[in-house]
């Protein structure tokens, strides 16, 4: 996979199909190449040409030399040819631009591409390459860059230069950024979108290291690459647009990695599956499970692309700031995504249970209020504050504003920058405060210093929102970003930069090694008496049952009886299944039991409430579901979701039937305990069956005491 | 209320407490007006001065003259005496800048402001004022209008100078604005945030006419405000920041003007309207009335800053295209809002029944998916073309592209601009397309020309949703807002943007003089069993019932017994309702419910699904909701909401149980219309009860064949 890391270190690049003629195709990355100054070999292939663009063109890569990274720019009918040239000269990694392959209804032209590449790693095809926008490394053949205004000159370029002293960048207007080595990372499987994204970062003077563009992923996926560039020391942040997730290992790899990631994952909608599906090929798994799988992992979804953008810009202000400060407030939020789960974090201190708290300070009321709505759609909590940090603030805040949280210092309170420092300075040392949104309106330039001074003694977490023209403070946002602040137009976006930052902190407890795959050692069990056995036998109660061979058999007070026939698997709908059997009618309902299958005869059970309990297949790995079960099951739609390994308790906590099982309008609570135990000897008893294997127990009924499986049914999904 | 319209049409304005001291607040004004050329007459008004900034001080608003609107800067311990003195003067309205009223809990002093105001409107306490940008009257003291490079300048000013020919927009620069009449105003409680909102407009180009700020509105509020800027011909669009809404009637005043109205409504978390609370003491309503109310009166409610400005943009472009081309594509959106109650529209043809079909073109597989996303999201659904319209795709579209719907032409396309203009003609002569939403990636400057001539021919509603930097194509955003083409940086965007201008489409329907009002003319009923009996006397089928003076007058087959007593809400905790009373056990039951009050017996009747049908009062006016009911109403939480009136019919649909009432797993189908009866019947009963009655029938049983109420409460609420 090392080969991977050549789409930004290469040192020769080959330009396969490059041409001299102007406004060409395979004209622009040698152009691009050259314009933006990469110091590696450029190296233009061409059967005919000796000069391209003043550089010396080869016939064949054999011509050329050693060859890092080749980028083909011929189109899908003589690709196949020109991967198999890059296989046989050893070149490590192969862009392929050319459109016609799945995309365009001929995976079988794909799949000879595939057939072609030897050792060499395929990007695309129908991608538009990637960039490295620190050393020119342009390989790519964009629109983006033929801009007239477009630049990635060493002033504005993350990569370039050295850090500065926070507080002391160097300001040039609105797109002046500062420097810094550290950058973050944006890979997205479309490319257009790809590179429209980071024209937008880069316009907003987001400190943007690599853009990579994946498109049909024949061979490299956009998982893949993400993964690999965390590898790099100077990548603080992953930025990623997938249109489908089927890899749940790869998802766990990059997660392990250590570094926060967002993804804006395409096809949230049942028409947007669809066209997702129609665009690549590929079915994207249930919504649902992908939510689940990245709040299970740290990986912060997000909305749209500004919302990307906007975690890029957390992302990499977190880094500045941990990497200033040692000690972050990070092991307060370790436990953010996933509480209970969380294992292993690097402090002393165990990890506080709950949400994050979080204080806004606002010198705006109608900043506090939107923030306040934010901190709670970002399933965060407004922190209660200690009484020291109110009476602290009394002292500061006029009485036209607020001591509670949202703290309303007024807009009064700038006017004395010492007083903005000692109202950041009590919240700060508030031990119920875990993190910081700092909202101003209409920051003025004045107003700058005092406020990067007062920030600068900030040990938490912080965020700011700052609503108004950039023109009034035009320094405010370097000032900030090179304090390691990242500032926002809204108090909404802000705080969900903010709680994306946080995410990742939980993700530190993720071991790509630990990630469980069914291993098929066990052949699994699909009867219903046979997987009710098997329960049983794992410690997870079933009524008691048996096999009549004729009514006298019957030893029950009421019963169920069940017909047992090889393939019947609807039961009820072919009448094999007769509920308030007793010794009075089980003659009847035996005669009639017995003319479909063999008669299991169960306990019947009542009382209590139904639930779900069900182990599924889906592309990101097992998935265990617990919801409303029985007949409120389609109805109630009440299901909680994760992937394997998953503490259930958490689970049941989100449900809407939690209040039932916690005892409703005064009726008792019921055994919870016993159905966690249900679930985890499900979870043990299919440990080892076969990954495409699908188990629903439902329902399991939970009384006062105990919880029992009623029915059970178990079967290889497709 | 015309006096109102002082705030921007005032010919000479009044600075109580100017000053000529630098720096000092009641400098502010006097200097923004001189500095952005207002050309009424500035009136300083100090008791001591005689000169300020280079104009003559006034001591008094009386020796003054004539004063259109007075801009109060002294503090709150001299606002009550500088209101009477507006008063005296006869003054229209007066802006009060300073704090410390109810905000700062001193009700009583907002109180004397009153008491004092006299035939004067008050415009705050505690905002920021107000600015009409195109005239330079700027009675505010917001840092904005300090700025060094802030400029409401002739050029981006949106009120001056005539109108262009589209597509020959003036461009210099992306701050560059067309010459138009037509704006949008922005009103907003919070002041801080209310200007910094607006720096952002102007900043990004979008025709902002007015921002209004109102403050704690101990008088004036923000929805009068808007509604009176709704009658200012120039205005295209309304947006507006809310921190509570609590009018109903102003709310309808508002939507009755036909313009289109986007709020964002702060508190929507329950730790926001606590914020909101405190803040401007009073309490919001409940969010999901408010919710109900904005769909049903057109209003488009947004969640961010960033979609208010999106939805100005989008209203500014479309009342452009409106006013170029007579007859728009209103006809077909007009059901937008609430198909079925939608009644007269402007259109010969009657209106379709079912959300906008929109067609989504794109150069990028990733933007088209994305906005499929957006469009199921924003409650629109994507057209299914036509097949003469796929037909004419197909010659156009490369293989590797889509016909269908999201329509991928690839950025191959661009090519050639006739490619474009013949893909956009054939969508928009479908017939199943309401709607177009254009994106690009990356468009540069040569391709921009050739779209703008290929949508100048589309007809119907059309967004762009353009995906790279500004300097790519810097002349795009103004050639396409000349054209009345809105555009957004990413596809979800401009989805939302689009379904806000064609939600209020809707709203031309509505009709203030018809906003029904309970009058409080007939006493409500209280007692269940007087309930029941109106109930019945309505039409509404209840279970037959009597009082029994003795257990011999049982007369039942199956009963439940329940206590009648003065006061006695909680019959069943108290022991006073006894379920399935036959001949044999009525001796018993009699005994006992006779001890707690009079006995009501009423016939048992069993099986259906229980819904619950309330009426209640909100701040927004009366609320019919509709949704589970019986033990289920708590857990399910399903229910629909609507300000009264509304029709019925269209809120089962909204409903989980509709699956039920429909015949749910192979059930029969159970009588909605008898469902339908019993709202009907409730709303007529309760239309002339006092506002402050809630009226809950739960449940209402819906069987195979009629419904009849079970139980029926009506309190007061407080």
């Amino acid at each position: 996979m090392a080969g991977l890391s050549m789409l930004w270190s290469a040192r020769s690049i080959a330009v396969v199909g490059a041409s001299g003629r102007a406004g060409s195709l395979g004209r622009l990355p040698v152009e691009y190449l050259l314009r933006y100054g990469y110091s590696g070999q450029i190296l233009p292939i061409n059967p005919t040409a000796t000069e391209i663009c003043g550089l010396r063109a080869y016939p064949s890569l054999a011509a050329a030399g050693p060859v890092d990274l080749a980028l083909i720019m011929v189109g899908a009918d003589k690709a196949v040819a020109a991967v198999a040239e890059c296989a046989a000269h050893g070149v490590p990694v192969a862009i392929l631009g050319a459109s016609g392959f799945a995309e365009a209804g001929a995976p079988e032209l794909q799949e000879q591409l595939l057939a072609a590449r030897g050792g060499t790693r395929i990007l695309g095809p129908n991608c538009i390459g990637a960039a490295t926008l620190a050393t020119g490394l342009v390989a790519s053949f964009s629109p983006w860059f033929a801009g007239a205004a477009t630049t990635l000159r060493a002033d504005t370029n993350p990569l370039a230069g050295s850090e500065v002293v926070p507080g002391r960048a160097i300001v040039q207007g609105r797109h002046t950024n500062i420097r810094s080595r550290t950058a973050v990372a944006l890979v997205s499987q479309s490319g257009a979108l790809g590179f429209g994204a980071a024209s937008l970062a880069v316009d907003r003077g987001l400190p943007l290291g690599w853009v990579v563009t994946t498109g049909n992923e024949a061979d490299v996926t956009a998982l893949e690459v993400l993964t690999e560039l965390a590898a790099e020391p100077d990548c603080v942040g992953l930025l990623g647009y997938v249109e489908s997730l089927r890899d749940g290992s790869a998802l766990r790899r990059l997660a392990s990695r250590g570094k926060p990631v967002a993804l804006l994952v395409a096809g949230r909608s049942a028409a947007g599956r669809r066209a997702a599906a129609s665009h690549t090929g590929a079915l994207a798994g249930d919504d649902r499970v992908v939510d689940a799988a990245l709040r299970q992992l740290g990986i912060t979804r997000v909305a749209d692309l500004d919302d990307l953008l906007d975690a890029g810009e957390a992302f990499a202000a977190s880094a500045r700031r941990t990497r200033s400060r040692p000690r972050s407030g990070r092991s307060r939020v370790a436990d953010y995504a996933e509480p209970r789960s969380a294992g292993v974090v690097d402090t002393e201190e165990p990890p506080r249970v709950g949400p994050v708290r979080v204080a806004v300070v606002t010198t705006s009321g109608g900043s506090g209020i939107l923030a306040a709505d934010a901190v709670e759609a970002a399933g965060l909590v407004l922190a209660e504050l200690a009484g020291d940090t109110r009476e602290a603030l009394a002292e500061i805040v006029p009485v036209f504003g607020s001591t509670e949280n949202p703290i309303d210092v007024t807009a009064s309170v700038m006017r004395d920058r010492t007083l903005v420092e000692r109202c950041l300075s009590a919240v700060d040392r508030d031990p119920g405060v875990d993190a910081v949104v700092l909202c101003f309106c209409v920051l003025t330039g004045d107003d700058v210093t005092g406020i990067v001074d007062a920030l600068r003694q900030v040990t938490k977490p912080v965020v700011v929102a700052r609503t108004g023209a950039e023109h009034l403070a035009p320094a405010a946002t370097a000032m900030l970003r090179a304090l390691g602040v990242a500032s926002f137009p809204t108090p909404a976006r802000a705080v969900r930069a903010l709680a994306a930052t946080l995410r990742q902190a939980a993700s530190t407890t993720i071991d790509a090694d630990t990630a469980p795959e069914a291993d098929g050692g066990t052949e699994p069990i699909t009867d219903e008496w046979r997987l009710k056995e098997a329960l049983r036998a794992a410690g997870v109660p079933v009524p008691r049952g048996r096999f009549l061979d004729s009514p006298a058999d019957f030893d029950f007070e009421r019963a169920v009886l069940k017909a047992v026939a090889p393939g019947l698997v609807h039961k009820t709908e072919a009448g094999g299944v007769i509920l308030n059997v007793t010794k009075e009618n089980v003659a009847e309902a035996f005669r009639k039991i017995a003319t479909i299958g063999r008669v299991w005869a169960e306990e019947q059970v009542g009382g209590g409430v139904e639930v779900l309990v069900g182990i599924s297949p889906s592309p990101l790995g097992r998935v265990l579901t617990i919801g409303a079960g029985g007949t409120l099951a389609e109805l109630l739609d009440d299901v909680a979701i994760r992937l394997l390994p998953a503490d259930p308790a958490t689970m049941l906590e989100e449900l809407k039937i939690a209040r039932l099982l916690d005892g409703y309008r005064g009726k008792p609570a019921l055994d919870t305990s016993a159905l966690l135990d249900v679930v985890a000897g499900l979870v043990a008893l299919t440990a080892r069956w076969p990954a495409d294997i699908a188990v629903e127990l439902n329902p399991v009924l939970v009384r006062e005491r105990g919880a029992v499986v009623l029915d059970a049914a178990a079967v290889r999904e497709v």
